[in-house]
């Protein structure tokens, strides 16, 4: 190792669908949502239409599962003019539930690729959601001795990380962030000067595959799985 | 001022109840879901049954305004037999949307006094509840800046609060938690060694007036109003 430890990259690192498996237990979700109401409208308009609800109810709920669910009892109530049976309305929140307690099932590699991590790198994880939910995530996945800090946040925009660099006292030309969602983990990190890898899930929920970044300006690292991450870093090191 | 700043008392204090009304509006959305209810069950009744679902969804949702609506559906699917009218669920939900916007009024005083004691003790704002509509209180109130920290927190018990002092550099025994429930914001404060402050609030949650502290051990200061605060904290200083 060349460099003091003391020198070395300070790196993000995003949980749900990064660390861990969500956005396949909300798909599983929306599919029984759908299944409720297929007699209704098609599948893709009942998508579209539980999309819409979401997206106006994100600033009154914030991000999480019980405004998800709280979002698709809005919808069923909304395309079905109010005849959808109160049973099929308690099935929605007995979902909710299923979502909650569902297992945290890591991502192939994830503990291993964070316990190697931590031996060259401080690690803060910065997880977006309900705090409640998030930190029962982070308790169940066994990672959190790993991180020398645990940042659950509402939102994940540029004036966000860096309130979390500026607690830290990182620069932000040492800092990497790594995830999957380009709208939260890759773009505003870029905006302030400091680095990101895209990790990208199976799965990108339509409003965290949006990004506003220009294509060209587009100078994060791609990895196509976890396994690559400490290899990119240090690739990012060797330029510094 | 015979002490240096650096020495006096850091002072912790909480936001729903303590410093801006809360219990009100929570009361007066339960006085709405009895209105729907009432030819079903007593008002009595209905309280006592929301109250069960609460408890048991508790684990499951956390403190908060969705957490207790979603609590309210099951209620009113479970105590209807299932018999409760769709357009009443729309309602409730509504409810939701009520209490998430509704304006944050201060406690009369509360911003004299906040501004007054930021003038001579560190305060961090210490609140419990959904990290979102949290974060929209706290930054409605008008009152963050006279914190130098604000931790939003899913639990209120002895380790988080070990944890805030721990994270801050606090001694217990110069932290003084300022609060309107015994069950968060003293009993967990006094074991760990620290000093409180009980300013009840005009209603208080069958919960939060739960206290696991033998009687005769509630060393705190009781105060009828935050007016009272800053002398019972100048009284706690001329002790040491």
């Amino acid at each position: 190792m060349s460099k003091d430890v003391e020198k070395r990259l300070v790196v993000g690192m995003d949980g749900d669908d990064t660390l861990w498996h969500n956005e396949n237990i909300l798909w599983s979700a929306e599919q029984k949502f759908q299944q409720v109401l297929l007699h209704y409208l098609s599948a893709e308009d009942l998508s579209h239409r539980l999309y819409e609800t979401e997206m106006r109810n994100l600033s009154l709920f914030g991000y999480g599962a019980k405004g998800f669910v709280l979002s698709m009892i809005e919808t069923a109530i909304e395309v079905t003019d109010g005849r959808i049976a109160v049973a099929d309305i308690q099935s929605l929140v007995d979902l909710l539930k299923e979502i909650i307690w569902h297992p945290v099932h890591l991502i192939d590699s994830a503990a291993h690729v964070v316990e190697e991590l931590s031996r060259s790198y401080r690690l803060i994880l910065i997880s977006k959601g309900e705090l409640f939910h998030q930190e029962h995530k982070v308790a169940s996945s066994g990672l959190a001795d790993f991180f020398s800090a645990v940042e659950i946040v509402s939102e994940k925009d540029q004036s966000v990380y860096a309130r979390i660099l500026t607690k830290y006292d990182v620069d932000p030309s040492n800092f990497v962030m790594v995830g999957n969602s380009l709208r939260s983990d890759i773009d505003p990190i870029l905006k302030l000067g400091a680095r990101a890898i895209h990790v990208p899930y199976e799965i990108t929920w339509k409003h965290e595959g949006q990004s506003s970044l220009d294509p060209k300006n587009r100078t994060y690292v791609l990895c196509n799985s976890l396994t690559e991450v400490a290899h990119a870093l240090r690739e990012m090191e060797s330029m510094d």
